[in-house]
């Protein structure tokens, strides 16, 4: 069944890819656009508005959105009636706001990520590291949980692995602006340089045989989030230290993936309120 | 603003109930179905099977799906090709696997479910009750998160609320069939009846002044959560003895409703081991 599965996901990832390869996403709400513009500015390309948005009439968000949007010189045109959901899609929930955005300047090098650690192992410190998480707003969610609860970046390969899309950063409730997303080649290799910089590797999985109740996190921390259906590769399950299970009601044969990480991010904040 | 999300909300509460309302949703994917047939066989009233679904081919999800169809006397239909689509909508990934059931058959009245309460107040019962909340998907996952860590129902109040349909049954990834679902009139009449009970009733807010990591749970305990955006109306905030808030880094506003409630959830059933 596996190979079965890993070569439709390979497809779903072609796709993402292909609409991310011109190097121009779509982004839309408001909301995303009012938080890439205050934490964010330099991946925005330009934005769309739907005509009474473009209006100076004052009302709150709409004054300090085209102020910033003059600070930083930043193209805007009107969005046609019926161009948005031409853009996004029906089902996306646009406002009236679209912007494009090349997803790869919110990504950041993994060397340039790694310079910005302290040089001794800190005990404050965790990463997710994202390994074949294939829904979009999985992705999202455990980026808004991976920003909520501390953690210091996000790690995501560039291959296998759902890419920022709109999807993304909408489900991330703009924290895709705030927290680093860095951008790994093979996620073992990454795992094995974080090993070397004194990070303990924490993969999660249903059957793991340490609980999460049970883990102090007495060391930088790497928690690695498997695909949805296959779980983390055999290749990568053989480089973490520790692999950690969710006590649950034997009714349950699993939880949702971002579900999982968010719980697991939220005990290690519970061991760690100085990163909050 | 509150006026405006509300009258907005209404609407698609309107339009799902509209399609409850002929008694009969499309639920979807051979995991449903098979937990339907496995636990809630009498909620089933047609399956519609692809072809190759219903030839005896011996493959074991299909034989004890063909046994227990005949077990419980269920009719079964072939699937037309692009049939599904049009049942279901595109996007959903059905499998070629689809059923008719009665989403009231699926839910048991509130006074059924307090007969089932031990007389004296068991500090072992924790209970998630949906105030208004608005996306089936977080109400399939809350109720995925209830079954998982141990809670005895969740509550879904009959108004203002998104109802039992396909997508709540799928994200649920089949609990909807497992864990009790109560039906209830007006929420704050249910929490004064509950408190009389003995319970405590928990609200969820992202202000509540009181920790998720402090509280200890030493009663049985319902869990109120409320709508996506605008959170619980004071109303019900005016019937909650504690506000529980999760600890959550600065930079971050809110987390996903789901994702609350799960993590409520799994702190509760790490100071209740045994209820999982």
């Amino acid at each position: 069944m596996r190979p079965k599965r890993f070569s439709r996901h390979k497809n779903q990832y072609a796709t993402a890819r292909g609409k991310a390869a011109g190097g121009k996403v779509y982004i839309y709400g408001k909301h995303a656009l009012m938080e890439a513009l205050r934490h964010a500015p330099r991946v925005i390309r330009k934005v769309f508005l739907a005509r009474d948005m473009r209006l100076p009439v004052g009302r709150q968000g709409d004054t300090e959105m085209r102020a910033l949007l003059e600070k930083h010189k930043i193209p805007n045109a009107q969005l046609a009636q019926g161009r948005g959901t031409e853009l996004v899609g029906r089902d996306a929930a646009h406002q009236g706001v679209i912007f494009t955005m090349d997803p790869a300047s919110l990504l950041i090098s993994f060397d340039d990520f790694l310079a910005t650690l302290p040089a001794s192992g800190s005990a404050k410190i965790a990463l997710a590291v994202l390994a074949e998480v294939q829904d979009p707003h999985n992705v999202g969610a455990i980026i808004r949980s991976a920003a909520a609860f501390g953690l210091a970046a996000v790690l995501i390969p560039q291959h296998n692995q759902a890419p920022i899309t709109g999807a993304v950063v909408k489900t991330s409730a703009g924290m895709a602006f705030r927290i680093p997303l860095v951008t790994i080649g093979n996620v073992n290799n990454t795992l094995k340089i974080l090993k070397e910089k004194g990070f303990w590797i924490y993969g999660l999985a249903m059957d793991g045989k340490t609980t999460l109740g049970a883990e102090v996190f007495d060391a930088p921390t790497a928690f690695v989030i498997g695909n949805e259906g296959a779980g983390i590769r055999e290749k990568t399950l053989g480089a973490c230290d520790v692999m950690l299970s969710i006590p649950m009601h034997e009714r349950t044969e699993s939880l949702n993936a971002s579900v999982s990480a968010a719980i697991v991010f939220y005990e290690w904040s519970r061991k760690h309120p100085e990163a909050l």
